[in-house]
């Protein structure tokens, strides 16, 4: 699908969060109704009648396409959270920062061994918080059936954590 | 719509986040596939046909509901976040929380006066942070068509909060 009109809706934002990055803003695709079932359309699209149980998505930007990609293919949704957000019995991953690290977490019994699950994130940058989304999943036994993002910036080479796995990206971000 | 099929679903968790609070947790409808559709249809059922621009919703889980709520309905999606966390410019509105505050923020160029806003969330506890979406989106010109909820704490007079919109919520959850 081309996606060169997605790609011409999104905001280019220099020095957010800090000087030096130029944030890529998606919210003008959110908020354009056409643009936002593109954007879904684009995400789910190989995986239409594939049998696939859930969406996985991390919070909170994650949960937006996520819940959205759900409803889509008729799958059901599995929420990825920082450290101390899910009420229940979980099981943790921790991934590397820049400076120091974070940790998210899933519910012990968000799926069951074999469960196929797509995970679906707005940006792949360097891939860690995405990469340790697919180890929680997996110590469940999870099958993980692909890494959909809306945004990818190649640069920081994020697909080499996720090496082994289908990971597709409708837009590209290059020079970041 | 019946309901009674979801309410059945939720999860009750005593002492998160604290001592004394039951936590209502959703994450088993959002995992069932069939719940899932069932709960967004619920909150949107009013709504169709009525041209709704756009579903606004607060991070993070009011997120997962309003990015199926907004594709269900056809219409774009706006975030609400926390302080800090939307690159572009922002007006902000502040509540009180317990102990101390909290403030959310909303894109300034999110809507144009005029235009027609559907407001979903999760949980209506006792109704402030909705209050306070619901005042971002009318700073910048929105006509608030509703405030959905899942799941409603009717002990805690959220309603009071937002006396003059039209407020549902699919489940109510009481003695909380």
């Amino acid at each position: 699908m081309d996606c060169t009109n997605l790609k011409a809706a999104m905001r280019s934002i220099p020095d957010f969060p800090k000087p030096g990055i130029i944030f890529r803003d998606i919210t003008p695709v959110l908020a354009d109704a056409r643009l936002l079932r593109q954007a879904v359309s684009v995400l789910v699209e190989p995986h239409r009648g594939r049998q696939v149980k859930y969406v996985a998505a991390i919070d909170a930007r994650g949960f937006i396409l996520g819940g959205a990609a759900a409803l889509e293919l008729n799958a059901g949704f599995i929420p990825i959270r920082k450290k101390g957000k899910l009420p229940y019995k979980t099981i943790e991953e921790s991934y590397d920062l820049e400076y120091g690290s974070a940790t998210l977490t899933v519910h012990i019994d968000a799926l069951r061994p074999g469960d196929s699950v797509l995970l679906v994130d707005d940006l792949l940058a360097t891939g860690g918080t995405a990469a340790a989304a697919v180890r929680l999943l997996e110590k469940l036994g999870g099958k993980v059936a692909g890494v959909e993002f809306l945004v990818e910036l190649p640069d920081l080479h994020g697909r080499d954590k996720l090496a082994g796995y289908p990971v597709r990206a409708a837009l590209a971000f290059e020079g970041d």
